[in-house]
């Protein structure tokens, strides 16, 4: 089993991921989709006239605001407009995609977030509507009854808490946590740059091979911005027992195919 | 087992639906929710800069042009906000809900609508980029492993075309095609009417009972606007063998209870 990360950033070509998970399908692979949206989110936000908002916490770590109304832009545009429009696209490919959020089934459950505390225009401020949280249990029964059937399931980024209030979660920690659930043997993380570089502006600097136990190391040393939660969640995954995890590239042709064949930041 | 369509449109009360929905499934009934989502469509459309637009055939029908844009928002805004936060809702009343889409796992398969001749200005134009279409199959898979395994379903109204393209279909008529192809012995429909009246003005004018014989001499008679899709799709259900079918208030207290109870437009 494969589990495959899509990124929602600029750059990445849906397409060719999707042709490559119905190459992957069409050879009896049990393939699992998981996407993200937070860039096309925050164009409907825009367009909505409610901008994504990012905040500034006591300890001076920046974040976005979820409140419910960004919540709800998240929902609608991830688990509606680009989870259906990934079945639909499958399906035209052949593939039996069946879309899903975390929140279905409570597949991805968790904690919300607490309270956040900001420092905004020198004072401190308590923002008390955060919907985001980080799952802490995978309930895989919806997932199992769907594959069980030959279904492939293509799963939007979001979970429920434990009071069963939607929330907004990372997509490559989601897709780590599904990974380690399912057992799979292969956790797939595609991004827009070839995978974890030693320089940042250098896409040659390429890191090809992480061994498991130092995978903390190269987070520390190597990882800037997103591609920390990208590599936090692969060694979430493999602490959790998936066999390797590989940090590729979702711009090149054949995108899974290549990663698959080891091209990208292979951690095992 | 019940199937219940909850309409879009202003009045109806989704909170008292979801809560009727979670007494159902406590008593042990298999339930499944179908629900519209029309008039918040229009309400995101405008915001978005591409306010639904209505054309005229060259026979004179009047219908909404569903264009690509169109569409990718009914999708955005039905099998996202609403589908997911009506599963949200149920599952803070204990019930494991699954949203779906008509598209996923090719649920509703049908025939998407010829290009749209219409007349526009005193001249005749053809528009081919129609996103609607006719469900001809129900694909029940789906539905089948997800309900066998404890899930309540939860369906947004697009179909897939045999082509594979994601089409908008109405609500009302998916309710009936989907109570069909499961053998359902009940269609609840709920609206924000009394049920089908003799004179639509007067809301005390409910026809209670129609034989189903008769059903399509209501229709001529007594059906105006969306009604008559509502009966249309009521004569479809039991052709195709549903026990009955109700056409049922949504803004009253208990509104599944009251319509099961018998109160509205009783079809058998």
């Amino acid at each position: 089993m494969i589990v495959i990360k899509v990124g929602g950033g600029e750059g990445v070509d849906t397409e060719l991921v999707c042709q490559d998970v119905a190459a992957l399908a069409k050879q009896g692979e049990q393939v699992v989709l998981v996407h993200g949206g937070s860039y096309e989110t925050n164009v409907v936000s825009e367009k909505l006239g409610h901008p994504p908002r990012f905040v500034t916490s006591i300890s001076g770590h920046s974040s976005r605001y979820t409140d419910r109304e960004t919540l709800e832009i998240f929902v609608m545009v991830t688990a509606g407009k680009i989870n259906k429009l990934l079945v639909e696209r499958l399906q035209q490919l052949g593939v039996n995609a069946v879309g899903l959020s975390g929140i279905d089934g409570r597949l991805l459950e968790g904690r919300r977030k607490p309270a956040l505390r900001i420092r905004e225009d020198g004072r401190t401020k308590i923002l008390h509507d955060e919907y985001s949280g980080v799952i802490e249990q995978v309930n895989t029964g919806v997932l199992t009854a769907l594959m069980g059937a030959g279904f492939v399931p293509v799963i939007a980024p979001q979970a429920i808490s434990y009071e069963s209030v939607a929330l907004n979660v990372d997509g490559d920690r989601a897709a780590a946590a599904i990974a380690a659930a399912l057992g799979a043997e292969t956790l797939v993380i595609l991004t827009n740059v070839p995978g974890l570089l030693r320089d940042v502006a250098d896409e040659t600097s390429l890191i090809r091979e992480i061994p498991q136990a130092q995978a903390n190391d190269y987070l520390e040393r190597y990882a800037e911005g997103r591609m920390k939660r990208k590599v936090l969640g692969a060694t979430e995954a493999l602490r959790d027992g998936v066999g390797r995890v590989i940090l590729a590239d979702g711009r090149v042709e054949q995108p899974i195919l290549a990663a698959l064949a080891g091209q990208g930041t292979v951690i095992k």
